[in-house]
């Protein structure tokens, strides 16, 4: 059974375990600081001759393939995928699991997608719904960039604050408790926070008060501190988000997180060298991320406690075209490596 | 606990309640057979003064508020909102809870998203990851028009195969089992499947095979004939859809579920009078019908065993434009009056 604890806190009572993670990259991203952690990385953003919608679901397979060979299983082994991603219609989900039949449940959480994902398969194992589950994200540069912004072929300038979308796709399959293997703890399902910032250029300062919410109820919650956690990782805030995010924990909430703090956004890239502006964004970015270096330090019991925050801001562009604030969301999930 | 029977149905041992329903619908809706099981009909679909798309996300709210207040509770009361639409990004669900303070589970299903929410609502109400949860699914004919085929001030003519997207919001608020009430007996995620469609005019195709696999597999799991049901619900494939799920039913499957099959697109509008082609379609279709008439069905024990079968068509305009198929899928949600 699943465990209320406060008010917004779920404990997973049977602590489901992260059987194998797989994260799969394109260019940009493997030319990063991640590369070796990586399962994949494509040379060019064209991993395949369709769209790029279809080089997106193409990614997406890639991860959960790559997953499920790790733990040597097959997709007629899985009883739920939890799977999303930002194109319309989570298209680039739809179309990789239609392939392989496997009940599918579609998230859309924004760039909070796989947080969401991890903390409803969670649920699941720990239920006995199912006993072996997916939870998986992608996001593709090119695909966003023409759906949420402007098509490349028209070299518009990106704003200093804009976050570049990750190419790159995360899985991670959950199961039963294994205490030779890094688990779920408890998970919180985040609430929407609106503080009036329209600017589709600054996802970032959209998101922060979203994940500062989750990040005081969830440390209230479970009556932990900060430096309980050996890490508490946003994804994906971007530079201008994450010090927006200190800055409210410490001005509102007197609640000192940098000393622990570390953003998906920012380990993606290296922002000094990479011309990405303000940080990694996107579905895929925090996906990628948690299913590689995340999961091999808690693999290694290199990190042991890691409270997990993924992030997303619940726009469309019909919304900011029509000037509507753009709403922040975060989910919390927390990994230990705790047999 | 859940508990698995067969490969895919997944009984919810602790039966949840569905404690109240409600549904807002805009005027053709309110014009059809159900007006009078409607909690709100307006006499446009112009329900506020803002966008189409914020008129959609009134829908929801005033459906959500409803059932709120039949079972004398509040945003602060609930633990979890499943809540999701056809629009880009699901905003209709997310700018209507943004304003409410629940911890939200955005999801995509297309046309499922009911099904799909209230089984998600019931194995968290089940597993008591939550005390009492919201389903929700909200669609607005004018916006979907917009966003998936053409502007309305373009005139289009529409294929006879087309089904109406419902201007419509369903909402039912579940929790702890009580005998005197509705609640759901076993659920089941469905698989997507893909037979080659790719008309977007003709979604009851595209969906119907996705509903037979459910609806088969269902069957199977439960070692249930049709006839053990009181009412076999798929939501929506319309006229065109209804008549291929019962052929393929028969010809391929040897299962006869004509006594027994009702669809949500054709209970919602009076076809033969009301100029709607192929019958009622969107999130907000089954959401409204499930909400007025089963419930109170299943309330006044008129009905006692019903299998809603949410369907949905999984493609975005982008695909369609690629002339990709249209995948289907169809997950179920068993409800009962038994005490």
């Amino acid at each position: 059974m699943a465990k209320r604890i406060g008010r917004y806190v779920i404990e997973l009572e049977n602590r489901p375990s992260l059987l194998s993670g797989a994260a799969a990259v394109g260019k940009t991203e493997g030319e990063g600081p991640l590369r070796e952690d990586f399962d994949l990385c494509y040379e060019s953003d064209k991993i395949c001759e369709g769209s790029w919608e279809q080089c997106e679901t193409h990614l997406a397979a890639d991860a959960v393939n790559r997953a499920l060979i790790k733990a040597g299983k097959t997709y007629g082994d899985i009883d739920l995928i939890f799977a999303g991603d930002l194109l319309n219609q989570c298209v680039a989900s739809a179309f990789f699991v239609k392939n392989t039949d496997m009940p599918f449940v579609g998230l859309f959480g924004a760039c909070s997608t796989m947080a969401l994902a991890m903390a409803l398969s969670g649920l699941s194992i720990n239920s006995g719904a199912a006993k072996l589950a997916l939870a998986a994200a992608s996001s593709h540069f090119c695909s966003a960039e023409r759906q949420f912004r402007f098509p490349l072929e028209y070299g518009g300038q990106r704003a200093p604050t804009a976050q570049r979308t990750v190419t790159g796709a995360g899985a991670v399959l959950l199961g039963e408790h294994d205490k030779h293997l890094p688990g779920i703890r408890a998970v919180m399902i985040g609430r929407i926070r609106d503080q009036g910032i329209a600017d589709a250029n600054n996802m970032g300062a959209a998101m922060a008060p979203a994940a500062a919410c989750t990040i005081v109820d969830f440390l209230r919650d479970t009556d932990k501190k900060p430096e309980d956690f050996d890490m508490i990782l946003t994804g994906d805030l971007g530079l201008v988000g994450s010090r927006l995010l200190l800055e409210l924990l410490q001005k509102r909430e007197n609640t000192d997180i940098s000393a622990v703090h570390q953003d998906c956004g920012n380990l993606i890239f290296d922002i000094e060298k990479q011309d990405v502006h303000a940080g990694g964004s996107g579905c895929g970015c925090s996906a990628a991320v948690v299913c590689s270096l995340i999961f091999k330090k808690l693999m290694r019991r290199e990190l042991n406690n890691v409270l997990f925050v993924g992030t997303g801001a619940l726009m469309s562009p019909t919304t900011a075209q029509q000037g509507s604030p753009i709403p922040g969301i975060a989910h919390a999930v927390w990994l230990t490596s705790d047999a």
